[in-house]
């Protein structure tokens, strides 16, 4: 069908099951086709079209509430909610959000882009509901690997609870981001469609035969629901929480998914709908990518799929994993930890070379993070890397745990600063400031693959307190470091260094380069610093700044509420040393989505605007 | 026998139950009569006596590790490895830990004070032994309430699918801190004790008839390794998991605990042991405390037991919960949400009145922001109240959830500031740091009673954006507020005021009344500001500040990086004002243990400290 003319999901109360196939073709087909365009998330998108079209047929959104957890799955949701046509600007600035977003469409009652907030989000709902003596359904879809994670835990125990209902769907495709973690995975993996269920299956197969269209179903009789409660296995882990379980339902059989979603409809309290769905299918090479590949992808050809870069650029997270591994050829204490990021954080070949000492712990970054002080309490050295805005969950770990202990590791924050279009729930941009507080931290910032991995070698070499590396989404240039060279602690070092300017620009990370070639561009009369340790500062250039009687420029592209900046010009207060400082950084508030030079624009951060101070700054010092 | 005469725990191998059970009574006296006497955990400890020996009579510390959870249960664990002498120094500046220390004793291998991190710091050393082919146990004793919080949960799933082994005690008191919550909580109460499980006691228990000293129960006979694997449970919530069960334990009865815990060591696999305890147990008064009253407890009379405080000094968690109270009567939106806390943040009361919108989750803070959030998206209005160290856990929730939808609520921040004898790991000095950088949020920190509630009021009448109201550990006067009282967002209040004075300090909190009473004893010179507001600042009266040529303190007993110092000296940067700052706060470590006076004196941010200062300013002043 044209998916351009569908305004809202009424339209599907009227297929009937031979109409849905081909609907979930077509959506399958637009998808496969817009996102190779313009990239997004793929595979769990392709993943969940026949749920998401059993779901919009047998619930009436937006009254009922569906809630898609971390929401980068709600693809196929927007397209039946009359979003189809916003699709040429998924994730670009102003464009449709590659999320649930609440400003975007009534059908999105619930917005995130971090995992596992959905039931504790849609059991306040439901609560909220109750209390305001309102029927509509809350229904949460929620991925096998984001179930595991603490905070879904916590929910589940407690919606076992309460009397509020939520029915939970568990988006089962045994792979989630990458392959899955934990006990419970076993669980998931060898459960069997019990006799109970086949009956009720039965039961309703029957039923939905006599009534082809949606408008029937509402007629169900008081004798089927009374099969209902008789129709439900408790004897799992839900059960043990005090849940109901209709499962396992075959994801792309929307017999199968109706006649559970009507069940658990019909059900007066909470109930998990285990469906197993097949991440990308429709898409060969999604449905044989086990790493993860396919979950979150760039513009990519349809016949020739994603290919692998090429030359000698590469990300900053595999020019960093490569030192990690180089050093674990030399010593057999090093170990690595991810929370379900081995592709996206480039562990792959340390896994392969080293299984014994290579460790994913799922979506669980606060387990991660004390999981790793006790490895660290256990003599070995942990290196720990987390997404930044990911690592917002192990903010307590990081302080009561491995700071407060002071136990030696390596924690890479990857994703820094802003990482474009996944938008405001994933810029990294929070970390300095709120790790700057915390004491017994070194916070490293590199400039270049040298001193990355020069500054992994220096926190394994000196492994004396735990040391933060902050580095960010995209690529640059490689070189080989040896596991030798290493950094001093607290060193700044001077890019441009002329005694007769009187301005001194004090930057970070890879726009230390930035910087220099816009200085050099524009053979400005200014001095450059890269601060490539945030937490020592280098006190003794900041004093010799003040001796010299530089103006300084700090420039940013975090939040400056709390980063390099503050910490310098409280630095300078309490020293009585009055300079001239400018802060550049964003403002306090969140960055949407875009493009990344897009969005320096619009925060006013970008190179031009660094300029325009930059000579505003020139000129006064002229005048002075 | 005379508890002081214990060097560590290698004495109990000889004892026979008869002599435990009369150690047991005597250690449980020495706790009656010593943390009376000293106040600390009370309950907790009276409850896991028998465990502790049993767990130091079958393993072997400091070889093995026994970890407690949260480690406020540790002190028996203290008195067998010869500490008791130390006891009357509990929770003193210098003196015993009411935790698990590190540089305490080497039997203590890990240390907290926040819940739920034992399983994954036990996970991490117990794979540190397996890759450095050591062959001791781990064994983590963790709470009922602490294993259903979030982190326990994923680090029970973990665990369930790698080889290493720990020992899992879970310690079910049907209680924890206060009344438990969640579905996994009816299953604790329900369990029965399996016939296998019987089988196996039995076996266990004619084997040990047979051996009473503890050096025969390494001659364990293959045979009876044998039985183990046929005879533990997997049916359960840690079945799911993957991990071996055994249990229900009788906590009191030293038979059953050791055969549990020979039972589980010999095993060649992770095992969860259930125990059985009674929290309080010895003391009527705390067997019979259903709301954790005597949790953690002040010196109390050992007849009397804790009387409750008269007049009309309350703790500030009584004053702000009272007007919450007071509001809802009026607003029937308004909602309580706490973690665990009911007794601490004396939530008692709105639970009784409003037992529907009153929402205990259990510990799981995770869980209780995102809750609220989902609550405020349904149009409630909620107040979630949480102490300052435990809101660590939530960040992520306040960032991505709260704060980044914009969701109105009220965070009540308890025990904010330096909270005395619970130290380092409860100190609530790094809220302000974590969570000014964070966009829409308005943070509040009352003077006396008058303001709390005026700002209680405040952030429910006005309930446009989420509002963060910190207070402190302590009492102050209460007063009545009418429920339309309320103040202008981002306002300070001049509480000394003369335009011939050129030094002015800026304070907030308690600390207003304290400064006001020290400049006015002194007849100092100097101008005093309540910054009531600490986001947004109230720039119009900086602006002021800085028109009228004043000199700042800003005088803070939060960690100085990142707080209304750090705020002001970059607002005033960025300005390009100079203006003379000086600050006053904790400097980059943690503080630790002992009376408050104590540990502001350590810091060098008393009262004292701050004449000292002021003096010295004013003398400055005077010169120049």
């Amino acid at each position: 069908m044209n998916l351009e003319k569908i305004k809202n999901p009424d339209f599907l109360k009227q297929l009937n099951v031979d109409e849905m196939e081909a609907l979930a073709a077509d959506i399958r087909e637009f998808i496969i086709q817009n996102v190779s365009h313009t990239g997004g998330h793929f595979s769990s998108n392709l993943g969940v079209v026949e749920l998401t079209i059993a779901l919009h047929y047998v619930f009436n959104s937006p009254i009922d509430k569906i809630i898609f957890d971390v929401g980068h799955q709600s693809y196929v949701h927007k397209i039946l909610t009359g979003r189809v046509n916003d699709f040429a600007t998924l994730r670009q600035f102003n464009g449709l959000s590659g999320f649930q977003k609440r400003n975007e469409s009534e059908h999105d009652a619930w917005e995130a882009g971090h995992s596992s907030t959905a039931l504790s989000g849609g059991i306040g709902m439901a609560v909220a509901r109750d209390l305001n003596h309102e029927t509509n359904e809350i229904i949460c879809v929620v991925g096998d690997a984001a179930i595991m994670s603490g905070e879904s835990f916590e929910a589940l125990n407690y919606l076992g609870s309460i009397d509020s209902k939520v029915i939970v769907i568990l988006n089962d495709n045994d792979m989630s981001i990458s392959k899955n973690v934990g006990g419970l995975s076993n669980f998931f993996s060898e459960i069997r469609i019990s006799t109970q269920y086949k009956n009720a299956k039965n039961n309703y197969i029957s039923f939905l035969n006599k009534s082809k269209t949606g408008r029937k179903i509402y007629h169900m009789t008081k004798k089927i629901k009374d099969h209902i409660k008789e129709n439900v296995i408790d004897d799992n882990i839900f059960g043990e929480f005090g849940l109901d379980y209709i499962g396992p339902v075959n994801g792309h059989d929307f017999h199968d998914l109706i006649n559970a979603l009507i069940l658990a409809r019909e059900m007066d309290h909470s109930v998990v709908v285990h469906v197993h769905t097949k991440k990308g299918k429709g898409y060969v090479l999604a449905e044989n990518d086990r790493y993860g590949v396919y979950h979150g992808v760039p513009p990519f050809d349809y016949k020739e799929g994603i290919l692998k870069s090429k030359g000698n650029i590469k990300s900053w997270s595999a020019i960093i994993s490569s030192q990690v591994e180089k050093l674990m050829d030399e010593d057999e204490d090093i170990v690595v930890i991810t929370p379900a990021m081995i592709s996206g954080s480039c562990l792959g070949d340390i896994f392969k070379k080293y299984p014994n000492r290579s460790f994913d712990v799922g979506i669980a970054e606060e387990h991660a993070m004390t999981f790793a002080a006790g490895l660290s309490n256990g003599g070995k050295k942990p290196y720990i890397t987390v997404y930044s805005s990911f690592l917002q969950r192990a903010y307590d770990q990081i302080n009561h745990d491995i700071a407060r202990m002071d136990l030696p590791c390596l924690i890479g924050v990857d994703r820094s600063g802003l990482v474009g279009s996944d938008g405001e729930t994933h810029h990294g941009v929070f970390d300095i400031s709120f790790l700057s507080s915390i004491p017994h931290l070194t916070i490293m910032t590199p400039k270049d693959a040298y001193e990355a991995k020069a500054m992994v070698n220096t926190a394994m070499k000196q492994f004396d307190h735990p040391y933060i590396l902050r580095f960010p989404k995209g690529s640059v240039e490689d070189c080989q470091v040896d596991t030798s060279e290493t950094l001093q602690i607290g060193t700044w070092e001077k890019i441009i260094d002329n005694p007769d300017y009187h301005l001194t620009i004090v930057t970070y990370d890879a726009k230390v380069y930035k910087v220099k070639a816009m200085i050099e561009n524009n053979q400005l009369p200014v001095n450059l610093i890269n601060a490539r340790f945030i937490k020592p500062l280098d006190f003794a250039m900041l004093d010799e700044l003040y001796e010299n009687h530089q103006s300084l420029i700090i420039y940013e592209t975090d939040l400056m509420t709390g980063s390099l900046g503050s910490l310098i010009c409280q630095y300078y207060a309490l020293k009585h040393r009055y300079m001239s400082i400018d802060c550049m950084g964003i403002d306090d508030h969140y960055t949407p989505q875009g493009d990344i030079e897009t969005l320096l624009k619009h925060e006013h951060i970008a190179i031009d605007d660094l300029l325009t101070l930059t000579k505003e700054k020139c000129r006064e010092e002229r005048k002075s």
